[in-house]
Formats: C-alpha cells, structure tokens, sequence
C-alpha cells in the first residue's frame, strides 16, 4: 500500500496535468464507463464540522475509491485549513487497499482543472478579458488554471470584501497581466469569461448583466440553497455541467430547474463535448454556463495520477498493510 | 498518522475485548449519542465485486470515520478473502486523518463480539447447549465468542454442506466440549442458544422448530433479501437488534416488517437493554431474537481500541501525512 503525504503533493502534478486528467474522466463518464456513487454529507453534531464522502468507479483506469473528509469552520484559529479531505484508492480487481493520498491541494486543483476544462471548450477562441467573482483561496487555482486557456490580456474582479481582491492581483501579475477590481455591471460588459466561485446563498450576478458571447464557469455552489448567478441566466444560457445529477440538485442549475426555467434534459455533461457527441458552443453570441459541482472521479482521477508518479520518482511511503 | 496493518490485528484484541468495545458503542447509540450514516453499497460492474462504505459518529468517544472495501467474490481463487476492508478513522476536531486499519479480522471479531453481547444480555443464564446453523468462515468467530458467555455443555451444528461441520467440531473440540452435528428439529429441541450465520436467501429455521427459552442470535443477513429464519418465529419471539433502521430494512426483521407481523416499533436496541431502559429477557420461557445486521459504530469502535494499543505498543506505523 503506497501513501503520498499532503506535503509531496505540490512536486507531483501541476495544473496542466490536472486538466488532462479531469477531461479523460469526464470524457469517460460521458461514455457511461465512469460512476459516480451517491454523496454521503452529514453534520457529525461536534466540532460545527460537515463530514462526508465521495465515491466513484472509473473502469476505463480502474480508478476506484472515496475522498473523505469534510469541513470544520473552526480550524483556521489552529493555524490548519478548514476543508479537510484524504484520499483513498482500492485495487479494483481485488478491493485491497492501494494508497492513501493527501486530498487538500488536489481538491483545489481538480475543481481548477474543471473550469479551465470548460474554458477550454466552450469559451470563444477570441476572449480576452476574464472576470473573476469570488476571490478566497480556491479563487487563485480557479484563475491560475483559467489563464493557460486563451491568451488573456486583463483580469476583472469582484469580491464582497474588497480586501482579498489582492490574491487576484498577484495571480494577474505572476502572469504579467493587468488587474481591475470593476463593479458587476463593468465586469459583464467587459469579460467574455467570467467564473464564480463564492459560498453565496444569493445570486450575485444578474442575467442582464451579462452579455451575449460569454462563457461563465460556475464553480461555487455544491449545496442546496448555494446560488451564484440568477436562474434566469441559465435559461438565456447553453448549460453543461460535470454531473446532471448533482447539477439539478445540489448544483447552480438546482434553482432554475425548481423555478420550471430549465429541464434536466436541456443540460449536458461536458463529458459529451470532449468526446464529440455534443458541440458545445455554436455560435459567437452564445452564453455557455458550466455549472461545476465537483465529483468524486476528478478526486479520484487525479489521485491516481498522483500516486503513479510518486511511486515511478520514489517518493511513495510503502507500507505492508 | 498511524497505520496498523491487517497481520498485526490479531495481536492486538481478542474476541473479550471486542465484547466490551462493541458493549459501549451498542449503549451510546441507544443514549442517541453515536450515529451511523447511510451506508453505500454499489455493484462496480467489475470483477463481480461489491463495494461500499459503512460510517459513523461516537460522540461520547468521539470515534469518526469510515469502513470501505466490499466483496470480491474472485479472490478466493487468487488466494485472497474474498471479504476485504480497511478502517479510516479521523480526529473529530480537526477532521485530519488520524488512522489507517487493517479491517478483514476486525470486521469477524466485531460480528462475533455483536452475537455475543446478545448472549451475555439476553440467553437463559442456565443455558447449556449452543446450535450453530452455517458452518463458513465467519461462524468460527460466532461460536468462539460465544462460548465465553455461559458454561456451555455441547454444540450443536448444523450446515447446508455438512463437510464444513468440522469447523464448528475443532471449536468445540479447542474448549474441550462434545460437538454433534443434527438435523433442524433437533437443534430447535435442544439448544437454547443458536447462532445463525449463513448467506441464505430463504428461511432454514421454522418458528415451530423453536422451543420456548430460546435465545436466537441471526447474524447472517445484512441485505435485502437475505433470511435465516421463518417470518412467523419474530412474532413469537421479543426482537432485539444491533440498529432499528437497518434490521427494518436489510436485516432479519425485514420480512416480518414487510408482511406485517411485527412493527418497527416493536424491535428494541439492545444498548436500550445495556443502559437498563430495557428490562430484556423477563421470562424463562420468553423467545428472544436478536437481528445483528453490523454497523460502521462497531467497526469504528474496534478499530480505535486498536489503533490506541498500536500507538502504545510502539507497533503502529506513524506517518508525516
């Protein structure tokens, strides 16, 4: 059984790897060869912590297991972060054990590796501006990833709490690229890119702020009740997603589904873009909206990738177990 | 982070030990103070397998975290179980991963500990004769615990292949007690305590072949489907069970539930008889059932007195994770 610490997993895989990961899982849950196992998340009634699982099979790798974990709000005054998950592989061939994974860095980078998957494939060739709505820790990866997808010339952002619009304006430098913290109305004009990556319980961006053309990456809202954009957008909008299923329900589209303005049927997994059953963004003037929820086969996905170069370089605990 | 592999467990806790462990998680569920999750339990759709997580929270002792692993019925021939687990636990103010556990030997021990326990809390103290129906693997574990709870005389056996029979006979024969293997009628005219564990999927053990005083312990069915016993015997008997939710559902319970002879309320925790809220056996000639479908909260509970005695000992594995 191989383990690969939280601290190794920085060496291992960058965010480009991410992304070539998390499209082949997509791609394969698409083709119906990748499952996703249903989500377990409870309130454990200690600690103010949520507790759950993620679990999947992708037989096209093998790649079977669960990320554990959760949140607890109260870790950030022990000097740890607050989203705590490990990852756990099984041999699917024999359910043995297979390696024990470090989940922090790799949650943050496969749910950066999404949204770039979308701009990637849906956003127009031509987009040059981006526009960043959230701007706490998981906004960096979302926009460090974002920016290896189209020779972007500026980055817009916008954060309830002007103060931590600063971690954006670093990420744009470290890229050379200019920085405007803009109000809503300025960033809809403006981006041609735009992802949303808040905990908000209440849409933010409105859908007349938006304008035709634009590819909007909605990365925050995992939970019923969570909502970043209003429901009217999402019916202005071409809507993909990793899951339907989580997308309906605990996703961004849960609320345009429940007001009557989408159908679950009008919603496709990018998945089927990748592998050319569906051809995603069809016009200049479009708005495509991926509503990214977050499955377990990304954790999984990129978890193995992790453990495959740990093990070739070796840096992989090995343990009889 | 500590690991403690599957070869040192049997090192670690004895089939005593795990009486007392699952004793106290058994009381802290019927106090409302620990809970499982839903479980998940999937058909991968590779190698026949079947994979799934059991978890759950002890408040009292603050045990959190997960069983994962399933059955893979093509190990046997690989020379592997074909049961095959490991045991995470996580620090419950953190959320951190705290442990990593071998699960095979401890998922048998906390089986026979649960059986057990009923046999301590709920058997004739004048009990003498003990029948075992099913004769696997598991059922070694079943009657070693057993035999701790009351002088035993005599065991009887009885197994759909009587060439399993010798299992139950070296038990028996390693505690110096005569084993006879017998027919149905004669088990229920003798033993007043039997002990099913079997993976049947119709009834073995009719109500008729049970005689007043009995103490019935129905280990093996743990899915829907599943039965050991005739519907008509729960009627008869006072039912007791490791969790109401899942013996309603997977466990034995189920058909008697379902054909409307009993009601789920009806069926008493035996933690409630643990903590003295239930008075338990009133009658020498009072039939007693216990449905033990098994629960993350046992698995979370040996798993921890492990890890504790690991980490004394100086046999756990620790980790920079």
């Amino acid at each position: 059984m191989f383990i690969v610490p939280e601290h190794e997993i920085s060496g291992l895989i960058t965010a480009a790897d991410c992304v070539a990961v998390v499209e082949q899982v997509f791609a394969a849950m698409a083709r119906g060869s990748a499952t996703n196992f249903p989500v377990i998340r409870e309130a454990i009634g200690h600690a103010d912590a949520l507790y759950g699982f993620k679990s999947g099979f992708d037989r096209e790798n093998l790649a079977l297991g669960v990320k554990a974990g959760g949140f607890w709000p109260q870790n950030m005054a022990r000097g740890l972060p607050n989203h705590q998950s490990s990852i756990f592989l099984f041999n699917a061939d024999t359910g043995q054990l297979r390696a024990v994974v470090g989940g922090n860095l790799l949650t943050a980078l496969r749910t950066a590796a999404a949204s770039s998957v979308s701009i990637k494939h849906l956003a127009r060739p031509d987009a040059r501006v981006i526009g960043m709505i959230g701007a706490g820790h998981q906004s960096t990866f979302q926009l460090r990833a974002a920016l290896d997808q189209r020779p972007f010339e500026k980055v817009l952002g916008w954060n309830i709490d002007l103060r931590d619009l600063h971690r954006l304006a670093a990420i744009a430098a470290e890229k050379g690229l200019p920085f405007e913290a803009v109000d809503l109305d300025r960033m809809g004009a403006e981006a041609e890119v735009i992802i949303t990556v808040t905990s908000s319980f209440a849409p933010i961006l409105q859908a007349a702020q938006v304008r035709p053309g634009t590819h909007l990456a909605c990365m925050g809202t995992d939970t019923k009740g969570k909502q970043e954009v209003e429901a009217a957008l999402l019916a202005r909008a071409t809507v993909f997603t990793d899951e339907v299923a989580q997308s309906t329900s605990i996703g961004e589209a849960q609320h345009a589904i429940r007001q009557g303005l989408i159908r679950a049927d009008q919603i496709t997994e990018i998945g089927a873009v990748l592998n050319g059953a569906h051809p995603g963004r069809t016009a200049a003037d479009q708005i495509t909206l991926f509503d990214g929820t977050g499955v377990a086969l990304q954790d999984l996905a990129v978890a193995s990738a992790v453990v495959e170069r740990a093990v070739a370089r070796g840096i992989a605990i090995e343990v009889t177990f």
